[in-house]
Order: C-alpha cells, then structure tokens, then sequence
C-alpha cells in the first residue's frame, strides 16, 4: 500500500468513502492512531488512511472532528467516530468476525478496568523523556515507572498468560502496544528491569502481524519525535 | 427495601454475595454510584446495596478495590467490576433484557462519545460552587457552563428528540442524569436559560421511574453537600 503524505491546511478534503471501505484519519506516528490501525490490521478489515498534519490541520478535518484529534473514523455512510478506545470498539462490533474482545461481560469488563489503570501510565511515557530533556531529576518518576511495570507484570504472573487477555493476542495487548513500541526511544526499557513478563510479553507482540503492519522503526521514531520537540514535526519522515 | 447505615473502617465484612443477587457498594449522595444505580433500577436487577463511608473506608472494601472509590459491583462469583461506565454497561451485558445500550455499533459509538463529551463537562458542576463559597469571581465559569449545556441542547433539537438517545431513556440519560438532579442544590439552574429543550428533558427524567427510586430530595443534598465541605460528610442523613 502507497502511504500518502499528509493533508494540511488548505488542501483539498478527500472525496467520499468508497462502499467497501472504511476511512481511517490517522498520523502515522501517533500512539493513539496506531490503536485503530492495529485492530483494523489484525481483523484483516478493507480500510483506507488519511493522514493528517497534526500542526496544520485541514479545515474539512475539524469540520469532521472539532477536537481536531486522531485517530477518526468515517464510514462510506458519512458516520464518524473519534476517540481511540470507542475508535476500537466500533470496529471490534461493526466487523463482528475474529472478535478481539472477550464475549464475557465480566471478562470485557476486566479488559476496559485494566485500560483505565494503564491510562493512568501514559503520561509517565511523556514526562520522562520530556523532564530530562529540560535537565530535570527524573528519579522519582522513574521509581514510579518501574512500579507501574511491576503491577502490570504481575497481572501476567497471576494470570499466568502469555497476553493480557489470555493465551492469544486481545484488545487491551493493542490498546497498551504503541507506547511500548517506543519504549527504547523514550528511553525508558531500564524501568521494565523488574517486569521480565512484560519483556516477554513485548518479545511476542513483536511477531504479532498487525504490530508488524503498523510499526514504524526506533530510528523513524526518534527522528519524528525530536522534530516535534524542535516544534516542527517531520509528520511525512520517511516517505 | 430497608436501607443501611455507611460500613466504616473496622466494620465486618458483609457475607458473600447471593446466588441469586448483585452486590453495589454504593454512597448514597455519590452522582457516579447513581449511575449504576440507576441502571440496576432501570432493568429491575436483583440487588443488594452497601454503602460505604468513603472518609473512613472498610479495609475489606479497599481489598476489593485498591482505588476505593464507588460504585463496585460484586458478583456471586466474586467478580469485581470498578469504575462507573464500565459497571453500567456490565450490567446492560450481563444482563441482557431491557437494554439500555443501542445493539447498533454506530449508535452505541455515539453514545460513548457523548459520556467522553459530557465527562468534560463534569467538573464544573464542582468548581463553580466551590469557587463561590470560596468568594472568587466565577461569571467566566458560568458562561463556559452556559455554552456547554446550549451544545448538549443543540444534541436533543438536531435529533428532535425526547432523550439523549432517541425517543425513550437510554444509556446516556442515565449515565448524565445524577449531577442534573443536584443543578438547584449546586446554584446552576440560571445556565440552563439558553438550553430550553434540556430543561424539557429534565421534566421527562423527573418522571423515570429510575430516577424516582435512586433520587434524593434537594434538601438531603443540601445537607449532605454542606457536612462534605465543612470536613464530615453525614453519609447517613435521613436514615
């Protein structure tokens, strides 16, 4: 597949949806996007990707979305769904075949808890990294880290499972994946000393197909993220 | 049904949950345990409820959940569910009749989109009190306020319809309603001037039968509302 450029301010809004596919409006280094990438991959799911410059925004993209954020959906029916969670589930019911979430209430319900615990973890990939680019003692943050990695280590001992959601890769391994694909980029593989689950958990998800169709190389992933820091995000490095 | 008294820290444990039952551990005045007690109404789920002081909570209630906020549901099984959409939407799975939740994908979406909308809207059901009982200068909050509840209003007239889901209650409603039934306590009626249909929906939710059983007077709320500020919430009040 051609990955196009992104579109920008004052580009021309791209023509409707065709029939058989589904839209998805993405960046190609955005974590978030990449959630939605990644379930649309592993359902094998017939879709077409419109990049977005995420400085420059065109203005028929904040018509569709006045958050102005990726990932977002749109169906040939006009239909438009934004927030990477709701992004998920939509798909997971809409292309009902090889279901990522548990069909158990109790079981789909534990995936969406262990979303909103590991929510909570998100920021601490950002602040890291960010702190000691300002010269800042990110110690303390780093001692919280490895704590977090512990916790979620410990569901893996518990669970005794291979993937977070059992012996197969599920939906919540694809909600938590983007932000460990940058893991070494960010600068943070030292905090998962105490997690050796996790480092096997992330050895697997590295063969998973759908991680493979979306992943972006460590180098690809520097460049864009120091282009953003310097205030001009390289969002098409590479193409 | 005979209501308890808030279990405090060293409180005994209630005993295993029914075979036959669910088990809420709630907070009488709590807007987000509402949420999935009014659900629990809505689709006439037997359940028992137990409330919990959340100054001094039970340890027992901690192990259940380390966070130690409500709603917590329990299952027989001693299944553990957290975190107020996510109990919503296990009830409405788990127990299938009378669904709350549109079994269309797309809709379903939109409302998760709404519920992510509205959270936003959320904590100025807080600041604007707490800023005036504090003396601050709160008219920039109340036009924020306004302008939230004109674009909730924009929702019902661009749908033309009588609930947030269509033409009966739905999950939505529901999941909004609780800090609607405290607007009068919290002195934020007057934002509603712009919003003339919103203050129609509030009409027909007065008359839910839902509402009706999980509702507290204003007065109660009041009352409650004051014993939080000054440092000692009355849990019990009115008991």
């Amino acid at each position: 597949m051609v990955t196009q450029k992104s579109f920008a301010k004052g580009s021309a809004e791209p023509g409707p949806v065709p029939k058989d596919k589904i839209r998805i409006y993405s960046m190609r280094f955005c974590p978030f996007a990449q959630r939605a990438r990644l379930v649309l991959e592993a359902k094998g799911i017939n879709h077409e990707t419109v990049n977005i410059h995420l400085k420059e925004k065109p203005e028929w993209f904040l018509a569709k979305n006045p958050l102005g954020l990726v990932p977002v959906l749109e169906s040939a029916a006009g239909e438009i769904i934004c927030e990477s969670p709701i992004t998920c589930e939509y798909l997971d019911e809409a292309y009902p075949e090889k279901k990522l979430l548990p069909s158990s209430p109790y079981r789909k319900a534990q995936q969406k808890m262990m979303l909103e615990h590991f929510s909570k973890v998100v920021p601490y990939f950002y602040k890291i990294p960010m702190g000691r680019r300002k010269g800042e003692d990110v110690s303390g943050l780093e001692t919280e880290m490895k704590e977090k990695f512990r916790q979620l280590n410990e569901e893996l001992v518990k669970k005794k499972a291979q993937f977070f959601g059992g012996d197969s890769v599920t939906m919540i391994d694809y909600l938590m994946w983007p932000w460990f694909e940058r893991i070494e980029v960010f600068g943070l593989k030292h905090c998962m000393e105490d997690a050796p689950q996790m480092k096997q958990w992330m050895e697997r998800m590295w063969e998973d197909p759908a991680v493979k169709a979306t992943m972006q190389t460590a180098e690809a992933h520097k460049v864009f993220i120091d282009s953003y820091v310097e205030g001009t995000p390289n969002y098409d490095y590479g193409l």
